[in-house]
């Protein structure tokens, strides 16, 4: 596995420095840096850009592994090492997987054909204002439970309207089950799932009644799990919006007025979305 | 390639629905949706979260394309589809690649078997003030040119210290030759490439004597092209910092100051670092 060009290089280096690699002494050789001056650099606290109008981040993303729940079934994603520190002198993996696992983006090109794809969506939609709905009571009732027009119109009464250019996220409180794959999907007997989603009215709303990027789910779909129509998927893409599924944290960004949620997601060419990091300034 | 879930997925859907998927009237019959509120919501312009301290959004990164310069020849990724809405009702890629391609993140993990690897390192480390040094002038004259303490000296003289937290990115003009794999890589007759990179003693500089979260480069390595020791990596990445490879349009944000940079790399399991979104609010 590993290329010779990286044997090559790795060989060349051990060559010139007759040294072992990696160990602190040696980078203490590197351009006159003290001992003190790089444990400073090392032991320096984080700073955060206060200054600049956010006082924190917080993390909306699960890790991207090989255990995680998909929507299909056996679609986890794959690694491999490809070269290792102890073998070649520095470490990389190979990924292989498909693109709607773990936190990840559906872009318009996902259900319509002449939707866009997330290489050239435009950056400046996946700045946005966070908005977060809270439907955990109703989803410990009932699996199948939806985002209805009716929570966003209590959202409202407490918040005032959702502002322009949101993002819109369903919380359901399903991220707890997110370590145990066969909980998350929560599949009955005939392999249907049941975890919450949008209805097609709420999303249907959203599109004609207010100014969205896009909705979020801390569930596998947009679609409640049940569903067969994809209904929400259609409208929300079908509008050029996009959509965000397998959110993480998002309780900790509930009660945190003027959050702003920023969708890190590669450019993947001709991609129909793909995995993401979405991080919240607040 | 098509899942036998997929296709069991859609027939029923069609079934079901008795319908043509995904055309623009199919859209209009769900939730009440009229035709003048979908052209509206599709057609809303894209709000800028501008009361929210950033005026917009700049995008500092490359397409991740099969067709990207690599560091190692022959390692560029590899893509296909997986579902399509002609065939299957949506559209999924399967991608293939090794983590340092494109516009992506090295992790301290990278060179460092101890170093912290991408999907547990500080997201609040992720979000950083930018700071953009050209050395695009002697990177005309010399393919191998360096950025020295001299040119963060100069760049001090005429901006202030570097912020705390800062992400000090190397201008090269070296992106202008990225959609010409062989001239971006531009090796030699024996194979060794020439760009330009950091210095090992302004990587020392920064890491003693300024708080900086990485740097950023937009050639294919931290270190210039003929560096055979990488000590720049090794000091980086050995201080917990991180490197950004593959940067796009810094120029855009050479002149902004108190741009503010968000590294969007999703959470790679065990990640030596990998492809990321960066984006600039400025």
């Amino acid at each position: 596995m590993c290329s010779p060009q990286v044997e090559k290089i790795i060989r060349e280096r051990l060559e010139k420095e007759g040294r072992p690699v990696f160990s602190r002494r040696n980078l203490l050789k590197l351009g006159g840096l003290s001992a003190a001056g790089l444990a400073a650099a090392t032991l320096a606290p984080a700073r955060r850009a206060s200054a600049h109008g956010a006082a924190g981040v917080v993390d909306l993303s699960h890790v991207f592994g090989t255990a995680m729940p998909t929507y299909l079934l056996g679609e986890g994603p794959q690694r491999e090492d490809f070269v290792t520190v102890e073998n070649d002198g520095f470490y990389i993996q190979r990924w292989n997987y498909t693109e709607h696992a773990g936190t990840h983006v559906d872009a318009p090109g996902h259900f319509h054909t002449d939707g866009e794809t997330i290489d050239n969506y435009a950056a400046e939609l996946l700045y946005s204002p966070a908005v977060v709905i809270d439907i955990s009571a109703k989803a410990e009732e009932n699996p199948d439970a939806t985002l209805d027009v009716a929570d966003i119109e209590a959202w409202e009464s407490a918040n005032g309207e959702i502002p322009a250019g949101a993002l819109v996220f369903m919380y359901s409180g399903w991220e707890s089950r997110w370590d145990d794959a066969e909980a998350f999907r929560n599949a009955d007997a005939d392999g249907v799932m049941h975890f919450p989603g949008f209805s097609a009215e709420a999303a249907a709303f959203l599109l004609a009644e207010r100014d969205i990027h896009g909705i979020g789910v801390d569930t596998l779909s947009l679609d409640n799990g049940p569903s067969a129509t994809f209904d929400v998927h259609l409208s929300v893409l079908g509008a050029g919006k996009y959509g965000i599924e397998g959110v993480a944290n998002l309780a900790s960004i509930m009660d945190t007025p003027g959050a702003l949620v920023i969708v890190g997601v590669p450019r993947w060419e001709e991609g129909s979305g793909g995995p993401c990091r979405l991080l919240a300034l607040v």
